[in-house]
């Protein structure tokens, strides 16, 4: 069992609702992979999460943890310094979602942002159950392998705040079974999509998954809006409003600079800027491509890495309920 | 393992919130009794469930828990003929209480009348999110193990009507794995207590608890509020208003109409009414005062009760689960 005591344990992963794509990696599974070397990841494929939205379509989960647990192993993510496992092996994680449900008011879950954004659209009235208890089946997640950092954006403080508070009270009902967990901020908000209509979004069609192949990647970029206004090469561009610019800033920093001026100063047309991009995404997807060869190649790995993982975030999690069930002093027969 | 599958499973049981009175006994657990001749009778010890208004006092849970298993046998649940297990120590309970979470609205269970009415008396926005679907973990409870007739007062239809909608549910998502339970209507509404201002409850300090002793129940009975319009032992009572002859109704009914005549004629004293019904209940309670001294003396057997019935109330569970994953699309290592 891979445990190194000195390194801190995180809580992160997704929804399985779809494959990844370029936003994701952006904003935070290039940074994961790097968290890797500090830290103890855990990445849950929340496929339970997932049903909350997609119970009509569980055809589908499993279609989309399958390419989740692809596109992690894909873009770096590392079975032996990581543990990817699967949500709803996790029984440990319903049942603490069902404790932490006990103190946890209906009105301070209609407060909680996602909440309420998904209220707003929907009326509150028509809201499952279970999408209201999302904040508390959040602080399961996190706390049921008492990871103490979980990486957010600075839109996403407001989560982990539940989580903490969700723990602070369990603390002072039971004892202090839980260290209350600290966002990690340095997820950035998703990029833009090829539309430029919003953020890169595999259900608005706008996105480049990450398992795209070189050509795809180059004619999705070929399509890809850019200012409106610059009919012709020789017109001034606006890299403030162009995709295909935010694209640059996320992918070539370095060179950004110089692409705006150049654009501004209608220096490089729109076709070679799209192609040098093009270029540089296939660079950073082109060893995905080989980890994802490699992987799908050999199916009964992917599923091992996934057994093991499971097994040891339940070995974890039966550790963290027998601490759970003594506090709480329904540890009926500790004996055993 | 004892099973005969030709007896139809039955769910019934109690919440864990203290000793069990004589209005359980009349209301339910004579009954149940009965119930182990013909059924194969699932005793649900719902000890998560009494945590949901009982968080603050976890270690009363343990205690209630204790006391509920010693009233059940010494009132003659058969450890052969019946299972009994607690509610926390079956996890995929918590596991179906998040699926069924999914797929039912929050409107839905507002209009649930035991959460009406609690919504009532506390306003709705400080009920606890864990209260709020106390029909789900209901449904839970019910199905877990495929219970397909549940015991209780015609008040109660509106609650099994609950489980079945969510069963049905259930099975057009994903397939029929569950049976629409039925209710089993024959409860009936609690005993009037000893102070004769509503149902006798031991919080109330109106009840007469199983496990009295013969002159704690004489003592008891012997304090009890009669007809307050009787003074004297020649005014003629008045039987329905008095709590006393509501004990004769219950626990001897074939004489009953004969005190209520000698009531109205003032041909008997409120104190001699009362020891005779004082006897008539001290001869209920006898058996189960010889049947609890046994299982007193034995702590280990009634911890291998528990241990077994849990056990065997996890078998099946786990066999519920296997199909609900199957049918859910989410059993990704089947073949293990």
């Amino acid at each position: 069992m891979r445990q190194e005591p000195q390194r801190e344990r995180i809580l992160t992963g997704d929804r399985v609702t779809g494959k990844l794509h370029l936003g994701h990696y952006v904003g935070s599974l290039k940074k994961r992979v790097k968290l890797q070397e500090e830290y103890d990841p855990y990445f849950i494929l929340a496929d339970v999460q997932a049903l909350t939205t997609h119970f009509e379509q569980p055809e589908l989960v499993r279609k989309h943890l399958r390419e989740v647990a692809l596109d992690y192993l894909a873009a770096g993510i590392d079975p032996d310094r990581s543990t990817i496992f699967i949500q709803s092996l996790v029984p440990e994680i319903a049942e603490l979602t069902v404790y932490y449900s006990m103190f946890v008011t209906v009105n301070t879950l209609r407060h909680n942002p996602t909440v309420k954004s998904e209220a707003a659209d929907r009326g509150y009235d028509d809201l499952y159950y279970g999408f209201l208890g999302y904040p508390v089946s959040q602080a399961a997640d996190i706390t049921f392998c008492k990871a103490t950092l979980v990486p957010v954006g600075e839109d996403q403080i407001p989560h982990i705040e539940q989580t903490r508070k969700i723990v602070r009270r369990f603390n002072e009902l039971y004892g202090a079974v839980f260290e209350e967990p600290r966002a990690l901020v340095g997820e950035v908000p998703r990029l833009i999509g090829l539309d430029g209509k919003g953020k890169m979004s595999k259900s608005l069609g706008n996105a480049i998954s990450l398992d795209s192949s070189k050509s795809e990647v180059e004619a999705k970029l070929k399509k890809a809006v850019t200012d409106p206004a610059r009919v012709y090469k020789s017109d001034p561009g606006h890299p403030d409003i162009c995709p295909v610019f935010a694209y640059h800033q996320a992918f070539m920093p370095e060179e950004s600079e110089d692409i705006r001026e150049q654009c501004t100063q209608a220096k490089i047309g729109c076709a070679e800027c799209k192609l040098r991009i093009a270029r540089r995404i296939n660079d950073v997807l082109e060893p995905m491509r080989e980890r994802r060869a490699y992987y799908e190649a050999r199916p009964k790995r992917v599923e091992e890495i996934l057994q093991s993982g499971t097994e040891q975030a339940r070995h974890i999690a039966r550790e963290t309920m027998l601490e759970v069930r003594e506090a709480m002093n329904i540890n009926y027969f500790a004996e055993r």
